[in-house]
């Protein structure tokens, strides 16, 4: 048998034979999204694909195809659809989408099924994507199936945060879009795909407290960068990456009696 | 710059210049499902990406990232969705994503757009979505745009069936699935997700010239290959990868003027 | 009581009187649509009527009013929209209305189901069409609904076609748009709206192996008849009527143990 | 040329013909819904598609297919979905039907609509179709289109319901299903299918002033005719007929300019 | 306790202890349109809540929030889109919030729910949405939720048209639009926000018997005023009030049994 | 003229005349939900209407009803759908109204909207619904609107939280429902609706960092208030109506330049 967490590695038979034995899923909902000019369009695909594959293995699950495209991006949390290579779904697609495929895991047999948020936009439409699925589950008497979702950059220990920023320096999740914890954690997964020394200074982003359309002129900053991504390292990735990994793993176990 | 034709791994103004040079873009739309016990669900996904991959080297264009869930599979064609492992979208929502990602691509400034389909039940759903794309984009302004769409393994020479298959033993496009051709591809693309002894003898499938719901008991092989997959070998792959990728130029050339 | 096998031609308790003794019903997806300039917009209407009436005959089932009105048209299978009378729905409106028919007739009773395609791009709505249906039929409990759904053009004996067509010029289902085959069944149908002496010779179309947005000019013959109409007649449309009645009847009998 | 109003029976050519100089387009919405036991499941499309007929015959006009579906029946308006052979779409699916329609007739340049509701409760998913579709078109460019929407029933001169009821004895116009008016209609246009020695003595209808779900036992007359259908001839259908036509050609003449 | 009928003034214990109790609750669907020079905007929203309330009092009912924003105004029955301050919901909207919210009351406990429309053209958006709430919990288990659907202005008795208009002379519910008998409601209602002086004269509208897109000029009257205002009082706001109560809450006790 | 800031209390012809002289429209979206054994159902609705009536006055504009219905309460931010009154609709449902409130505005001639978020889970959906209306807007011609979206309870001075918590005390805005900034505006707005002694001292909730599906027992404070709402005062309520009315204000002005 393939050894392998990575659902689309697996043949059918193999695939039947985990969710019988009770593995969880693991579906990462990314985008494909500017990350300023020192790091490529597809970090929200690869950072929760890869918490995904290193808690899968602590857990003995199973990590579903990464979606690759996400919600529209919003000019306060990555900098808005202007930027070029920034591809989007509208939102009610993507509740379907969210909604089908959580809906065919269920159908399937998978019992427990933990949907990663990757990107800072597919939050609340997964929330609402997996409403819909859990009541057709339950209307077509799926009814013993487990659901979680979370976003995976929320599982940090404040020490950490505390060894990454000075004090009161932390941008706040929002503007932490291609800055020094994502820009960190691509270079542990990814160090091929970021050019560090291309990090902008232009930031950290002002922006006020509300929306506007349409974007004012200006409005995000020209990199796309919100916060700051210099001093960025592997090992700062490493740090995240470690908790994330701990403390996901913990959690799942802790739900679902793993 | 990075030396990608991988639009997730370009940062965006890498892909922004690429684009004003007026860059193809190819968008796969691929599927998680069931490819028999000896291959593995990500066929749908790991075949289209190949070709594309392939063709833009030689155009000078970018593949988008493919997506990983295609339209439900159907009994006639890929086994059916009971297969496990089978996770898909209803039409409805495939048709509202391929109109957003080609709607996306279109504001962003690509003119040339590609979709290939990796996976048969995605054909009409991605009509579909690229019509209501086009309808979009025209309303908008957006009138220059110019879209192709095709199915990869549409792309043989004659030539090449009759190295593949004795006379009138072709089993034709519906029936190979997990069969011969994508077999052959996979050992050449993804060996190491192979298990060649693995490929059951329990086909052809015997479809009759209708569907029927609910599906009849044993209306698909087991298996869920439609033909027969053995004597597969990645030499074979080779022939077909070949002209999958020398007709695909040729066609995207010739339409595109490149 | 009225002797009829169309459904829209009986009082509901004479409806009511066979549905409850077993009585399948036939529903045939239509359109309007361009059949160059010899044959009427109605071709996909008439068509699949007149097989079903004579289906239901000899099944003593019913023949639901034929939708007349389908899927867009797709340059490469019936010429377009662009062509003046083509009047057409979009995927998704398609794929409600059917999933509305069939729920309905489930719920009202009908254990026996055959939706007939009668243009070609109604083929995967209605696919998806049924799914929902058979779907929410399940979900409210109507759980013994059996629906068939074929193409009547792919139930001709392969001696037919040799009767029909030189050897190796039959120019395949897609392109036997408004040619030889729905014209003569046309002449034996309804006669009096077809002037075969107004069959164009600007065919047959030379299509690539893929679909382009806009439409190229020239793409699809100026007549819209995609391969040869000349050389039609009744006798002819009789050999294909013949073979029709004998195959669907004899399919569905099988299916449905009549 | 095929000298017919019908559309259906025109060849492209010969309908694009028409359309160039000018000629209005009649669109009638039907149903498949139960008409008491002496009269068929279709009169909803024979009536409306005879009035049509003839008033296309007086001004130059065409009658496209009239759609043999149609919104839910109501129980006060139709007797409800519970009549077997009461076959009906989803409020949400005429309303695209009907954009979908109308939008594809203005798009293929057709300049006067006009939509002739032929059940009951047609009439508001038609009004919210219509304007769907004029919007699109507007957003296209389509700014020459103009689109009547009209009941037939509501064209009777004062002096016909005179000679038909006694004073004071008219049911209204929503318990006119399956009684005297529609049932002497049917008389005259296919009374073939008519059996009026059937017509039941139920009625009429008792409702309420308002609706109640679930519908009540016995809240409609178990017959389905929510009038009284006694006394019904093909010669008062010939008073009908002929205001019907008289009125509505001189309405649509005055609102065209024909 | 609070001792409110409304249930926005109930915490949720208090609601919770009302419903378990049996109270049924009642759900206005208003909108916000013009009513003329005289009257103000929320017309829609005023009278149904008022009635309501009145109604909730004699049946130990509650009042759920008035929806303020009704399906799009049509010219013959409320002016149109075109006045300024009419701000509309497209129908497929509305039938979506009217399902939700029946929806959630029905899975709340509620057992008893009436709909009241309190703007025209609500009416049948509403019966769609609750066609589909009722399904909807007819498939989740909740079967005996009891709905009832009406238009307030229905429940009026003879006598007191005959005070109010000069015989012959009333124009008709969908032409009582801002005109005597809405005004002389919101006299009784909301006489802070009547200007009986500036009724205008410039109707009765003179509409024909079928709809027409784009609305022609001066279709309505300038003012929006479809019948005559002027000659409205409290007074006969009060006959009419009166009138809705007894008559609404006699149906309702006699339909709930209460 | 009536002197008022609410749209539904003015004539059509009061609106026009403000919406003309450039008044800026604030549209509040609020929601029917549990807040606790202490205050209303109505909690909001009635807040975001009282800060937009203030705001209103001090910028000459106006307010639109308020939408009473919302999107889903999650357990995490409102207790959940399971509390009774908290009646509630699907995100799909809440963007389509969002959106035609917004369109409509933009299309009567409103040049300047503030959509302002009075109940937590609307803020996305709102997003996609200005995003959809924006769009549409755009497509039609009215390329002038501006829009601005916020949530109300984001405008506070930092000073006034440090009066009303003790450092490091304020639990967050999520945990702030049916809490002190809630309740203390509550009893400043509308002190009839609360009863403070029944505030319950069973919080504050403590929420893992995920969500989960179903909703496991005891997850939100069996109360439904997920902080303390104990030591709420309508003094209190005052410094936050001051802050949110000053603040909003000032936003307003400068981005409108008012």
């Amino acid at each position: 048998m393939v050894d392998s967490v990575f659902m689309a590695e697996l043949s059918w038979p193999e695939y039947q034979a985990k969710i019988k034995a009770g593995a969880p899923v693991f579906l990462s909902l990314g985008a494909t999204e500017q990350h300023g000019p020192h790091s490529p369009l597809g970090v929200d695909v690869y950072l929760p694909t890869a918490v995904c594959e290193r808690v899968a293995r602590q857990v003995g699950g199973l990590v579903a195809p990464t979606l690759p495209y996400g919600a529209k991006s919003k000019p306060r949390s990555g900098g808005g659809e202007a930027f070029p290579g920034t591809t989007s779904l509208d939102v009610l697609t993507l509740i379907l989408v969210v909604r089908d495929i959580v809906r065919a895991l269920g159908r399937d047999g998978v019992k427990k099924i933990i949907v990663v948020i990757g990107h800072f936009e597919n939050g609340w439409p997964a929330v609402e994507g997996i409403d819909l699925a859990f009541r057709d589950l339950a209307r077509e008497g799926f009814d013993d199936v487990k659901i979680m979702r979370l976003e995976y950059w929320d599982f940090v220990e404040p020490a950490t945060h505390h060894r990454l920023y000075h004090p009161k320096m932390f941008p706040g999740t929002e503007l932490e879009h291609a800055s020094l914890i994502e820009t960190s954690l691509m270079m542990l997964v990814r160090p091929d795909l970021v050019e560090i020394d291309k990090a902008p200074d232009d930031g950290p982003a002002q922006f006020p407290s509300y929306d506007i359309w349409p974007t004012p002129e200006g409005f995000a900053p020209r990199s796309g960068v919100l916060a700051d991504a210099r001093g960025s390292t592997a090992e700062k990735g490493g740090w995240l990456m470690d908790d994330h990994v701990a403390l996901i793993t913990a959690a799942v176990k802790a739900e679902f009696g793993l």
